[in-house]
């Protein structure tokens, strides 16, 4: 049970392994020649996997490792610092590889801390969530917060390989499974529109799927974003699609404080703006019907009702400082959004992929999500 | 009174425009086509030129600036913290510019800041030192210090364009013009000899140049670099002389604290670094005293005379924590530097661009300098 993917971003190249296996993991690590490797890995993982991680590589090639604890609220320069101060006095140098265990949030972080050390030393990332090993890490985006907003302050940096190790998904709670599906219904919606049907057919609520049926979700979301991101490197023109859903998105997780799971708020997110883009009359009536379809299917609905305690006012206000400003000439009382025009087709005007909304709109798309939120529930 | 250069580093390419006419500046910024303009300053420099090229900025394009007060002490990455939110208080945006005007080590911070914000934005350097001028503005290096050695958290980056305002120069100190010619002594040793006759007929300890002698020093230094640079744009392979005299000069520096000069540091680790060249039988006599003939026509070698109160351990213990480190295998005892087979031409061996260099070599070549400082003072 192996499988093996180019990854092409702009003019970058790197491989990606999916695998049930750790020791081929192994293997992988040692073809690329480091003489160090230093793991930096969510405390939230097994103990075991990074011990029998450790002990497999140990040897060969010297290992030392940490845990960290991180979220949206500790997402920061000060992590960055301390991470790679840590690992200097631990004796990292040029020629060592960062190797990033953990979520998304984990894989940016380490991921800018690898792009800044020494002015960049080799990072593979193994993506412990379904949220990191699907979207994440198939982007050269790695950044972290200010106190003035999400993602302000990063870079644009290259892994050596990404090895997705399908046995840490055992772990997960069905929650988090769920949510880390949510990043592939974008892509389906917004860019490759003709797998819906096939995935609507695999996807349930139990998070019960095989491993080559989460294969199929990787394979459809490498194909979805490397489609564009080939072309778009710096995610600013075609790639700006994957905001889609987002803007709301970011802002009802950043109210929440953590409460709401990142593929949580973009469902959420997904829903607004496919309303939006109806009540602008882009998207067809059935065409945002496919929206709900979808993340009812994964029974993420139910915990979107969390987000009926946030008024539209309060979701507006943080909306105002979204880092998608500056993508346009802006307008007091407008937000500016990735919508869609039709169902994987992004709405551009005089080429710009960003629409200013307005807040009435906003509002009343809002209210019809929570209005039909509550008929699903 | 206008020169134009294209610099070319890697793949990547900038304009530089010397010129002695603030207005020449303006409009090169206004042709960048930019709504914003953020200006970050050194606090030494003169608050009636920063006020002046606001008013003349003001009008068309929204122009802010902040001084700030930096040195080797508080370039980390606090302070790239501290700048970044301060912008994004002011409302930098994803389509701002970030001028960068001061000396080196501003212009490695700022640098930095535009690097990391927004995951990029436009940086335009105005270097207000001959050393920024000359030297560091022609590298896309751009980094911080840590508490465990200099420039270990950075990252490449490319300015939009520099511009040298020379009437800047005008308030420079002796002192500091000098330390800032002392890149462009170790550029003729190390990889332009056929310009030093030339060069060191119009050295002089006075500072006494006209903007075509300096122009002179502007072509050389670029010819310099960017021949090597031009296919070395991280400076691991050919790009690694520029280091030459860097590994003792770093470490004198950091145990003066600030008292001496970055220029000075290296005119004294172009000494010791050119005696270990000899001492190793690389080197001929009478190419290490050009070294001291060069550095002595710049009338700086009095200033050197403070590094006599350091020992040749303090030294030793400080370059052992040198960020060549990670450059070759390495053995204890040793540190690894960039030596001169000749005027020239790099030592390069086995491929390596650095040579372990044991203690004992190291002690003699310092106390040989030593002594031939103070026969000259």
């Amino acid at each position: 049970m192996f499988h093996e993917y180019k990854i092409r971003i702009g003019g970058y190249e790197y491989p990606y392994y999916l695998s049930y296996n750790t020791e081929i993991l192994i293997g992988k690590l040692r073809a690329l020649g480091v003489c160090s490797v230093f793991i930096v890995y969510d405390n939230s993982i097994n103990k075991d996997y990074i011990t029998s991680l450790k002990n497999l590589l140990m040897g060969e090639i010297k290992c030392e490792s940490v845990g960290i604890s991180v979220g949206e609220h500790n997402k920061n320069i000060d992590k960055v610092r301390e991470i790679s101060e840590y690992l200097l006095e631990c004796g990292i140098d040029r020629k060592s590889c960062i190797v990033a265990l953990g979520g998304g949030v984990l894989g940016n972080i380490v991921g800018l801390v690898a792009g800044l050390l020494f002015r960049g030393i080799r990072l593979v990332h193994i993506p412990t969530t379904v949220m990191a090993a699907t979207d994440s890490v198939l982007s050269l985006k790695q950044a972290v917060n200010t106190k003035f907003g999400k993602n302000l302050l990063g870079m644009f940096y290259k892994p050596e390989m990404v090895f997705t190790d399908y046995s840490c998904f055992k772990s997960l709670s069905k929650r988090d499974y769920n949510a880390g599906l949510v990043e592939l219904i974008k892509n389906l919606v917004s860019v490759i529109p003709e797998h819906i049907d096939e995935v609507y057919g695999i996807l349930n609520d139990r998070v019960e799927y095989t491993f080559e049926e989460f294969n199929l979700f990787l394979d459809l979301s490498i194909r979805a974003k490397c489609g564009l991101l080939i072309n778009d490197m710096y995610e600013k023109k075609d790639g700006l699609v994957f905001e889609y859903g987002h803007t709301v998105g970011h802002a009802v997780e950043f109210l929440s404080r953590g409460e709401i799971r990142h593929g949580e708020g973009v469902a959420f997110g997904l829903m607004v703006e496919s309303e939006i883009s109806r009540e602008l009359g882009y998207l067809k009536e059935e065409e945002v019907d496919i929206h709900y379809k979808l993340i009812n299917k994964i029974g993420i609905i139910d915990q979107l009702t969390r987000i009926n305690t946030y008024s539209e006012e309060e979701i507006w206000n943080v909306m105002k400082y979204d880092n998608k400003r500056g993508y346009c000439e802006e307008n007091e009382g407008t937000v500016p959004m990735v919508l869609l025009k039709s169902l994987g087709e992004c709405y551009v005007e005089n080429g710009s992929y960003v629409k200013l909304v307005q807040e009435d709109i906003f509002k009343i798309s809002v209210n019809r999500v929570f209005n039909r939120i509550s008929d699903f529930t």
